[in-house]
Parts: C-alpha cells; structure tokens; sequence
C-alpha cells in the first residue's frame, strides 16, 4: 500500500541518546496498520552534537519521506538526574525540531500511560507492549525488529492513534478524577 | 560593514523556555565586533511546541541570514529541578537543530564561565556582563537593549572568541587539573 492511501500517518518516537525508536503508523479505514519501524544507533558516535545532528537529520528524513500528519512522543516526566534529563531534553528538542519545521504537531505521551494504552497495564515489560503490538497490528515474526527502542515508539504512535479515537463525551476529561468533576450532576451517591 | 567583510561570525544564544537572547559578534582582522543582538519573546506563547517553534524557526533565520561560522550557547550544567532541566534542554534541542541543520559547530559555557571571561568575575551580576561588553566592543548607549537576555548571548558569544583565541600551549587542557594530568613532567615537588 502506498503511502498516500493513507488517511492519516502518524510518526512513533522513542527519544533516547544512546538509542533513538522510531515507528511509522498509517490508518486507513479507521484500522491501524505498520509502515515501518526501526532504531537510530547513536551509541557509537562519540560527539554529543554528532548525536544531536544525528537525530535531527534522520528524523527530518523520516518526515520527509513518509510525511506524517502527527508525531508522537514517549516522554518521561521525570528521571534519575537533572544531567540525564537536560540531555534526554535535547534529544527529545531536535527529534521535535524536525517536525516542527515541517508543521507536524506534536503530542507526548508518558511511559505507563503507552503501556497502559497497549496492554492494559501500566507497568507491562517492553516485551509484553513488543507482542501486543504484534498482535494488534498483525505484524509477522519476521519483521518484529531485535531492539525493542523501535516497538517502544511504534507503542507511542498506537497509543497516539486510541487517544484520539476516543469519543469526547466525558467533556475532554482526561482522568477519572478530572471527568467527576467536570461532570458533578453524573455522580450518583449511594 | 557587510557579513562577508568578517573573517568570521560568531552567533551565540542564551536559550531559555520564556525568553531566548541571541548576538552576533563578527571578527575582522582579529577584532571582535557586534553584528546585531536581540531576543526572542516566548512567554506570550502558551503552547509549549508553539515556544519551541518558534526558538527552531527564530534561531534558523538568524542562521540563514547571517551566516554564522560558530555557535556559542550559555548552558548551566545544574538547574532547581528535573522538570526545568528537560524544557531547557528542548530549547537547547531545537535551536542547536537549527544550527546542526546548516552545519554550524556548537560550543557550550557555563554561565559561570562566560561571566569570568568578560568580566574577570565568574559570579558577576547581568548588569555588570552588559557594561563590560559594552565596553569592549565599543557600543553606543543607544544599541544596549532593555532585556539583559540579549546581552548574556553575545557574552556567550565573545567569550567563545576569547577561548578560541588562546594559545594551546597546555597541549589542549580545559582545566588546571586536566593540564595537570596531561602534563605530570611539569610539575614541581616544593
């Protein structure tokens, strides 16, 4: 299937400064189905900005070649250091760079939530969200790719794509908690 | 004096989430002088891609139009807090993306660092930073902007010149420790 049969495309990423996941997802007819996905090795080169050039300019030529309508991103709200996130910061900026100098908007999604999203469980292994996708995708063995950074941003991209299948009859609540109490009249005390 | 009359053109950028400074210093004939200086106004964006955008797509027509040959950015290394730490460095994402996409080499310096090179004191106040350049490059009362933003980019900018400009008679050594340890016949047991 060629790529402008789509209805829309959305762009998976897994934004990582030693391994970077992409994973490219086309909807047609409401179904979800793999275009492509793979990793950008970043671990080998040694310059920090060689890195970052990395990123920006296979990101770009993703953007380019398969000209998403969105990008989505795996993005963690916290993590172990200021350092590592100042620099998970820069990667996640360059990656977003790329799309946003073509228009593509942007949406970020965080680690449990994709999870939660693909295997009903917040704290499922890479592995498990790895099969799921395989499942709900049909994806064949033989082009599940060995690293997982890649099934981590298609996730993102399948996650992305639920999210905004989602009616909007809660009010655009985002959480239980914010649907009670834009919807106090719904709540029945018993 | 038009662009092309410079042996070479410094850009430096002192990115932030609220207000981003940029300065162009250009060098001719071992002189350092300015180009132009600014900022660019985000705290008015509430979205937060909008702010990144607009750092990607303001710091690119810089580097379309003046042609920098260098990149100077002033990057604290420690920041109050992991969450201020990743939106700096999306800031420093897309507009080192803005540079890495032309070709342009990045320097980074500490803030400590640059307020050392201009002005011989690593804890100096804005004010003091702005006088200082003012000083050395000979710029009327009239060009000194309101926002000490702009200032602080071509602080990051000169000092890089500065750096760049130093004999490397310490066989490459960025520190009086790392010298040390490169050089253990030249010191002296008293």
């Amino acid at each position: 299937m060629e790529n402008k049969d789509f209805d829309k495309i959305i762009i998976g990423i897994d934004p990582g400064t030693n391994v970077m996941g992409y994973g490219l997802l086309g909807i047609f007819d409401g179904n979800p189905s793999l275009i492509a996905m793979g990793v950008i090795q970043l671990s080998k080169i040694e310059d920090h900005y060689m890195r970052l050039r990395r990123i920006y300019d296979r990101v770009l030529s993703l953007v380019e070649d398969f000209l998403p309508d969105e990008m989505a991103i795996e993005a963690p709200f916290y993590g172990k250091n200021v350092q590592s996130m100042l620099k998970l910061g820069r990667a996640q900026g360059v990656a977003m760079a790329a799309a946003l100098g073509r228009q593509v908007p942007i949406a970020e999604y965080e680690p449990r939530k994709i999870k939660m999203a693909i295997t009903g469980n917040g704290a499922a292994s890479k592995e498990q969200v790895a099969m799921m996708l395989q499942r709900q995708l049909n994806i064949s063995s033989d082009d599940m790719p060995r690293l997982l950074d890649a099934t981590d941003a298609l996730a993102a991209a399948l996650c992305h794509f639920y999210e905004s299948k989602k009616p909007i009859s809660s009010g655009g609540a985002k959480s239980w908690k914010d649907f009670i109490k834009k919807n106090p009249d719904r709540i029945v005390n018993t």
